[in-house]
């Protein structure tokens, strides 16, 4: 059975593969259905509409069936626990569950004992794998390759399950991450990176990657930080103006407009906004794949024959 | 792009179309279907049956691919604006949207942004195209033309999204429009017909158009309004009895059973309201293949060869 | 046209049926599906995962199209009543709506009204049909037959729509049936079975079946329940060593672990709980099945040609 719960639990071969797989799904180069009727199902403990939504494309395009699960209207809401849930789903005949959760490491304890993969598609402040791979995507279809290449992260640090995933992959793929936002929201013993000044960080990017201030996880009042936090650490048009040649803007959206970025900017030429939301569904068609396919091999345990049909 | 937003949007000539196609599904005489998966998505901010099952019912008809959209669950609860949810969608790959929204021409500038189709189901106190197409279709099956026909429209003019499209499309088409309901409901600017009394209308009518009193936009009390609004403004047991032969009874629905219409009228022989929900799906097919008819040429470009096939 | 409202509606013959088509279903030597496409509904007007989810699966499984169906974001909102509802969603085309709601038999007087099957999916504190039949499979699974079969039926007898119908039909079918309970929880004049002493109930019994407590249709506090719940009442570690040897443990979930039964019971050796669920589905199927042939029959009135296919 294969999980994908964290970015960190692929290797670089592995991680490079799914991006592979991506492209050649974008590209059309690639076709996977099983071969069988499988089933899934989107356990979402918070509101999404991107990721909800990508996931819910990738499966139809696979084909697969869904069963659906509204946490609000489920047993859930008579206590029963988010381990129940998934086995009574197993046993229902589900394959395998994508999960949004927003407790922390929700998965720690259920990974060794549920019957069917999870698949996170975000947990807490924690991580949010799919998310971290579209971002990849996106740079390697831009750049060729992640080497020497300088990547600003911006914003909520903290707060933002992007952050940490995309700061230690790039890292290890070979890319400069420099980071920059408010110094409440710094963090230093979670991500790794050169903090800089926000306007030395625009000037030296090759990839301005804006954070969501999640509005939804602060105490805070939301007017007090809009109203600076634009001039002090949003990507404005002035500062559009500084970036590199060839540079790009990235965000993982929904985008607070005016506040990590300019109205203006989101829809840019520079921006690859948009563009991300596109990856999305491919990066998840290949994370879906493989999984099924783990859970297809073992369903047939001798049987490890290739299940990928190359599209003529 | 072919957004359908509100009936006088249409030329005659589109509107009529449109309800020859609607009955050519209904009596099987007209298959169409995408040549490639579509998809489609129902944005509802408000709450609804008939409609919402009725597009659902049309889209599983035309073999379309639904991408789940549920409000309450979705990004529009951290704040994301219906142009962002839009093109989200459509960046995943959603390539037509049929939208409820409580306010006013929620379309007006949206309209020219979005990249895809919108099909409108409803905004506010504006209009509702498709209960209008379906309203015209089922007097046209009744009495084969417009021309002449005398059609009364009763109750809360003011507030409902039905009365205002009837009335321009009916007018437009040679049928004569009366009007009646309690005075502080009257819209003397909007509406175009004649004032008469309930009584006075019953018995000239072809058509008697009964609106829902819709309770959840008024601020009165709603026993107060049932009290007394059945004896002077419903369709009464008496009533009814003085109604033209061969006249017909019809209701948007839901029905407030007792307000409206007496409850022993709601499936009498006169009563067209569950052939207008059966009506409502085969417009709805013919509106939503036109609107994705447009997006399959504009994905060819120099294609437009006619996409549709008549069944044998 | 076919409802499935309560298990005593069925009499022994079309019972047993029923338990030999899920029987057939499970080993996969039946397979039926709808000659045209056929739409259902699910109408869940309380908290469901298990019944819901299997319900969705199948009727995936029988290829049939599911109209959704929110009850928050339905015009049941706007007051529109349940007759209303289903005839809206008949009219629309679809052939059979699974409703679960609060109100005890809700179905009393709609079942002589309505134009397409009902299949109870549970009715307040009274019947959940398909939860009978489930259990019944279970138990036929195991011993082969229900002659002579001592049944223990543990803990909120009075708030439990398993119970009565349990209780009954397996009285029916020859087993013997054990009631034990909180006193105040008992329920002398709806369910038949002899009342023991826990201790004795358990010893005896060749299943143990235990019922959930209902919390969310209580009004005591949950903490003071569940303190002494187990203790008294509970399926404790110590208490299933006395077990009869072969004898299984039943619970329709979701379970209150440490409450009703020990944590580490739940997936014991004699623990059939998941393996209830998993049977749901193909009992569910069977009962689908049927009603939707009855509704085809229906629809081609003269054509009474059996439906069923057998797989080779």
């Amino acid at each position: 059975m294969k999980h994908l719960l964290t970015v960190s639990d692929l290797d670089q071969r592995e991680l490079l593969q799914i991006l592979d797989d991506a492209t050649m799904y974008e590209k059309g180069q690639m076709i996977w259905k099983p071969s069988n009727s499988m089933f899934v199902s989107n356990l979402f403990f918070e509101a999404s509409t991107r990721t909800r939504c990508s996931f819910e494309m990738a499966q139809h395009k696979l084909g697969l069936q869904i069963i659906p699960f509204e946490v609000m209207t489920s047993s859930v809401q008579k206590g029963e626990t988010l381990y129940d849930t998934i086995e009574t789903l197993a046993a229902i005949g589900v394959q395998s569950v994508v999960i949004r959760h927003p407790e922390d490491e929700y998965y720690k304890k259920l990974q060794h004992e549920v019957s069917i993969p999870i698949i996170n598609a975000g947990d807490g402040c924690g991580q949010h794998p799919t998310q971290c791979l579209l971002d990849l995507m996106t740079i390697r279809q831009e750049f060729g390759s992640f080497n020497g290449l300088n990547v600003a992260i911006i914003g909520d640090l903290r707060h933002s399950r992007v952050a940490k995933s995309n700061a230690e992959m790039l890292t290890k793929l070979g890319a400069n991450v420099y980071l920059s936002g408010p110094k409440e929201w710094q963090d230093h013993s979670n991500i790794c990176g050169h903090y800089v000044e926000m306007d030395e960080a625009i000037e030296i990017a090759d990839v301005v990657m804006l954070l969501r201030i999640q509005l939804e996880r602060h105490n805070e009042a939301p007017h007090s930080l809009n109203n600076t936090y634009h001039e002090k650490y949003g990507l404005t048009i002035e500062r559009e103006k500084r970036m590199k040649k060839g540079s790009i803007i990235m965000h993982p959206a929904p985008v607070n407009r005016g506040v990590e970025i300019a109205d203006e900017l989101v829809e840019c030429n520079r921006s690859r906004i948009f563009k991300q939301m596109k990856n999305g569904v491919f990066v998840r068609m290949a994370v879906l794949a493989r999984s099924l396919q783990s859970v297809e091999r073992g369903m047939t345990h001798d049987n490890y024959h290739q299940k990928w049909h190359m599209a003529k």
